[in-house]
C-alpha cells in the first residue's frame, strides 16, 4: 500500500478579495502561511514524510509546499515545478471580482463557468498582457499549449501527462509523493483517478491547505482517501 | 561572455553564536533572512535573472536561494539540491563553540584547522549523532562518502563532480546559473576555478549573502569576477 498526498495552496491574496485568479500569480495571504505551515504540522504529527515534491509554476502553490516542507524538517528533498499543475487558466476573467463578474455576465452563467466541467470562459486575445505566451516562464511551451481560456477537461487534458509521466513514475519507483497544486488541477485529477462524473466533480469542493491522503493499492488503484485535520 | 553567480547563504544562527556548523543543519538567523532577500534585490536592480538554481542540502542555504529568487519573482524556476554543495564538514568541532575550541585546543591549531587546506578537525565516529549516516537523508551515500572529518580538499574532492557534471553542464547549455552554498564549499570551487595556491584560498574570506559574479568566455575560463552590493 502507498500513500499519495494532493494539498491545495493556502488561501492567496485574490482569494479574500474575491477575484478570479487562474495564471495570474497571486502571493499568499497573512492566512495562507500560517494554512500552509499547520498543513506541515498536521503531517508533522502524523508521522508523514516524503521522497519528492511536484507543484505548479505559481508562488501560491511554491511557497505553500516549501512551508509545508520546512515544517517537515524536509526542505532538502528534490522538488519538481511544472506549468502544467498550473490553475486553470480562466481566460478573460483572470483579475476580475467574482461579483463583477455576476453583474456582468448573470450569476447563471457564472456558476457555469465555475462549475460545468465543458463551460470555457471568455477567452483573452493574444495581445492581452493576461496571454501567458507574454511571461518568460512559459517560454518552452509551443503555442498549441499556451491557454487562451480552459475549461475543466482541458485542464485535465495538460495535468494527466504530467501525472502519468512524473508523479505515478515516482510512486512506481516507491517514492513517497506530495502534490501542491490548486483548485481546479487538484479537482481535474482527482476525476481522474477516482473517476468522478460531470456532476460529481462539479460538486467536489477541496479546501485549503488540508492535506488529503490517497492510500493506493500496487496497481496504484484507490483503496481509500481521506482528509488529515 | 557568460555570468555565473555564487552566493554565500545568510548569518545563520550559529555564525551568530560562534559555533562551528558544518554539516549541522543550523536556520538563518533574522538578520539571515534579511540579508538573503537583500542579495535578491540586489540582483533585481541590476537585472539578473536566471534559468536554474543549485543549492545543498542544508536550510541555510536552501532559505537563501529561496527568498533571492522570491525577491526576483522566479521561484518557478528549477532549483537542483545536492549534499556536495553542503559546507565542509567539520568533525568533532561541529556544534562548539569557537572560543571553547580555543581554550581546549589552542588558537594556533583552531586556526589550522580552519584555514590550512590540509589540516583535519578531529572526526567523529560512526556512533556520534553527528555523523551523517544517521540522517535519512544521506541514506543514498555510500560509507566512503560520509564524512568523519573533512579537509578543505576533500571538501573540494566531493564537490568537483557536482560541478563539472551539474554545473558546468548547465553552463554550456548556455544556462544562467545562480549557486547558494557555504563559506567553505565556495572557497574549495573558487581555489579550483580560479586557481589559487593553498595560500591563498586560506586568506579567501566571503561575506554572507553577497552575490558574487563570474564573468566567464566560452571555454568557462574567467574573464574578471566581482561582488554586488
Amino acid at each position: 500500500m502507498q500513500k499519495l498526498v494532493l494539498i491545495r495552496h493556502g488561501e492567496s491574496a485574490w482569494n479574500l478579495e474575491n477575484r478570479f485568479t487562474g495564471w495570474e500569480d497571486v502571493d499568499l495571504s497573512e492566512n495562507g502561511y500560517e494554512q500552509a505551515k499547520n498543513a506541515g504540522r498536521i503531517l508533522k504529527k502524523n508521522d508523514y514524510n516524503f521522497d519528492v515534491g511536484f507543484t505548479s509554476y505559481l508562488k501560491r502553490s511554491i511557497k505553500t509546499l516549501h512551508l509545508v516542507l520546512e515544517e517537515l524538517d524536509h526542505l532538502w528533498i528534490p522538488v519538481e515545478k511544472s506549468w502544467r499543475l498550473n490553475e486553470r487558466f480562466y481566460g478573460a476573467l483572470q483579475g476580475m471580482n467574482k461579483d463583477d463578474a455576476i453583474a456582468k455576465y448573470g450569476s447563471e452563467q457564472v456558476l457555469k463557468w465555475r462549475r460545468d466541467p465543458n463551460e470555457h470562459p471568455p477567452a483573452v486575445t493574444r495581445d492581452d498582457p493576461r496571454y501567458p505566451g507574454h511571461d518568460l516562464r512559459y517560454n518552452g511551451l509551443t503555442e498549441r499549449e499556451l491557454p487562451l481560456t480552459e475549461n475543466l477537461g482541458e485542464t485535465m487534458d495538460r495535468v494527466l501527462p504530467f501525472w502519468n509521466e512524473r508523479i505515478v513514475k515516482a510512486m512506481r519507483r516507491n517514492q513517497k509523493v506530495v502534490v501542491v497544486a490548486h483548485g481546479n488541477s487538484l479537482r481535474s485529477l482527482i476525476k481522474y483517478i477516482d473517476h468522478l462524473s460531470d456532476e460529481e466533480v462539479s460538486n467536489l469542493e477541496i479546501p485549503t491547505a488540508t492535506p488529503w491522503v490517497y492510500e493506493l493499492d500496487e496497481g496504484l488503484n484507490q483503496i481509500r482517501h481521506y482528509y488529515l485535520d
